[in-house]
């Protein structure tokens, strides 16, 4: 049975490895998890699970959860309350928790830096959902995974294809250790991308787009955000960075595909010209199972994948011009250093002006593009974590002041 | 350096293997050779790599061969003359040569079963294009194999298919030991079938089909015989029956799917419900430099699989009543022992006859049912070398007599 620190376990990655480990619960055991403001819902896993330490981002909402867990019924209170812990510190704690044998990393944005760097300094396998944590912070991160031991599985859709399509390659042993180390006949990655919410739209449609319609996926149920960057593709230009740092290989090996119907979630090619592929239904339980269980595979009844049912796969080239974000995020990769946390924390702030309506839908690749070439001389190719940390508030608060002050870029 | 014996030097696996040797001469070395009347071809390729041994299937020709190699001018002789052998002797010592590492056995048919025996026996790696081999004779070779330790290595575009998707699971192991142990994690395999020359013709239209017609491999290009199986799709059960032997698995866990762009080459679903494929161009000669070069992947300039180019790839279940002889497989397999054999001989008999233009497409899995039909109350579960050749010719001449006399089941 493996013992799991969950990091961010009220979000989406958090509930749904939740949910694994209430499915299987002679394999997984959730000892360690943290959360922000959704007491509600922590107080229901901490009776569901039971974990051994409880860890809230906000310190002051440990009282409230102290209270609420000592006032419940015998009947519904755990055999032994967890140990409450609160703020950096607190999560810091529950990520590194002694008993856990391996740590989910599910907390959105920079938040989750620190408690994930304490998580791989523990030298504790580390199932990464948090993508700041190789955009944002590779420089930082790389260096202390090397000295840990800390493994990197993925648990996105494309990054797991890739490593499940991987193991079976003399290479595989590079393939999880976030090494850097080049995978000498790993000749190419294929990303697969859906195309997002505009993947039947022209690029001149794409004026007229509105919120509503950039929130609507047409394969996964998402968070909003997350469904605008697969609208941009920018969702890609970011796994294209993250591919880059999991498996040490260079941006020109790296390839984005059109697939409309999200089957094959990624595709490796290999020296000897022979390509490998993972399919599955768009379901993130897959991979983020597929991370708790590795290098074994644990038996699901879960939904077979059905071609005959499907049909037809289909692929092709992305549209550079609709979508630019996806040249920035090449771009911002191969600059290295600072500038994917720039790229990242800009995208971000942009994202969220759009959903707010102060900017168009085709403002945000304008507004990362000008934070990006703004950041060019600044650019630090090994910054420490707290110059990571600075960089990405400076880079949120320059599209603030893009937005407020530069109205001649914007389309509205 | 691998020293490899070929069998079958001058059939297509053998050629292809031979031009493999040549493209890769710092990995590959060819030291013996089999072949049997082509001997142009035979002179062609030991002033080419230079065997150490040279086996003929049929003794007379060896003075003519001998003398040919002693004409040869001095420039174009090779350094030191190979050892001449011939018959089954002959090609047992090829086949078992001591300098060879692995031995690719491509002699077609039953003649290719004592020299594949022979390699097995000295303990070395085969690489498998001889279908007879497991098809055949299965209950004489798994024990033989386990006995030695020698490992099947499938150069079948769709066994290599699983066999590389295997190679990242759990049970890899036992992937390429031909040990009938099941693979508990392996929950489905899936054949994908091209469906062949008559694939987009409905099973009334089947009654028009000419010897031009099911002649002619809309996908690969391969020999008269195995272009009437694909068009038959017994091409398939028969790779379904080697399916099950090769990676032990139940054959109501072998499903075959009509992807008619023979882009994928088979699939693998695990016990998770992760599925796994293996892409390239419709071309054997990755699949048999995978075998040469397992564990490890030997870089090649050639083709790279463009998907976007492809643009769509298909799936759909194959029809039962239009393909009969793929139910006719399933059934032999299930029945085991020796009903396999039957099937295998009766149906290369059929397709002759069809070739030669004695009987009707839709004849030949008609001559087969009543052939494998007929077998039933004769069948040995445990059959002997002996008992599987008597049966293969057994099974050939009854297809013989059911042309010649049972008019009343023939549409001609």
């Amino acid at each position: 049975m493996k013992a799991i620190s969950v990091l961010g376990s009220t979000g989406s990655i958090g509930t749904q490895t939740l949910e694994i480990a209430e499915e299987f619960p002679e394999q997984f055991r959730v000892v360690a998890i943290t959360a922000g403001v959704n007491l509600p819902l922590v107080v229901k896993q901490i009776k569901q699970h039971n974990p051994e330490v409880v860890a809230l981002a906000e310190k002051s909402l440990l009282p409230e959860l102290q209270e609420t867990l000592e006032s419940l019924s015998s009947q519904e209170r755990p055999p032994k309350l967890p140990t409450l812990v609160g703020g950096v510190e607190g999560l810091k704690i529950a990520a590194s928790w002694e008993n856990a044998d391996m740590v989910v990393s599910g907390i959105v944005g920079c938040a989750g830096l620190l408690p994930t760097l304490a998580a791989i300094r523990s030298g504790k396998d580390l199932v990464l959902a948090n993508k700041e944590t190789l955009i944002a912070a590779a420089p930082v991160v790389l260096p202390e995974l090397k000295r840990s031991g800390s493994r990197l599985l993925p648990a996105d859709s494309e990054h797991s294809a890739i490593f499940q399509c991987l193991q079976g390659t003399p290479w595989a042993e590079n393939a999880h250790l976030s090494t850097g180390i080049p995978t000498p006949g790993l000749r190419r990655i294929q990303l697969t991308a859906s195309g997002g919410a505009f993947r039947d739209w022209s690029a001149d449609d794409l004026k007229k787009a509105t919120i509503a319609d950039a929130t609507s996926h047409p394969n996964w149920s998402m968070g909003r955000k997350i469904t605008v960057d697969s609208a941009t593709l920018m969702n890609k230009g970011l796994e294209v960075i993250e591919a880059h740092y999991l498996f040490g290989i260079d941006y020109q090996q790296i390839e984005i595909v059109i697939h409309p119907q999200s089957i094959i979630h990624s595709m490796i090619e290999l020296s000897d010209s022979s390509v490998l592929a993972q399919l599955g239904w768009p379901d993130m339980k897959l991979p983020i199972l597929y991370c708790l269980s590795w290098p074994n595979r644990q038996e699901t009844p879960w939904r077979r994948l059905n071609l005959t049912e499907i049909g037809e796969l289909t692929f092709k080239s992305p549209d550079t011009e609709k979508y630019p974000c996806m040249d920035l995020a090449y771009a911002a990769g191969k600059a290295g250093g600072t500038m994917p946390a720039v790229l990242n924390a800009a995208n971000e702030e942009a994202v969220a002006e759009f959903l707010r309506e102060k900017i168009h839908f085709l403002d945000i690749p304008k507004v990362i593009e000008k934070t990006c070439e703004k950041h060019k001389n600044d650019l630090k190719s090994n910054p420490n974590l707290d110059e990571v940390i600075a960089i990405d508030s400076w880079s949120r608060q320059n599209v603030k002041e893009l937005v407020s002050k530069d109205k001649n870029i914007l389309t509205l």
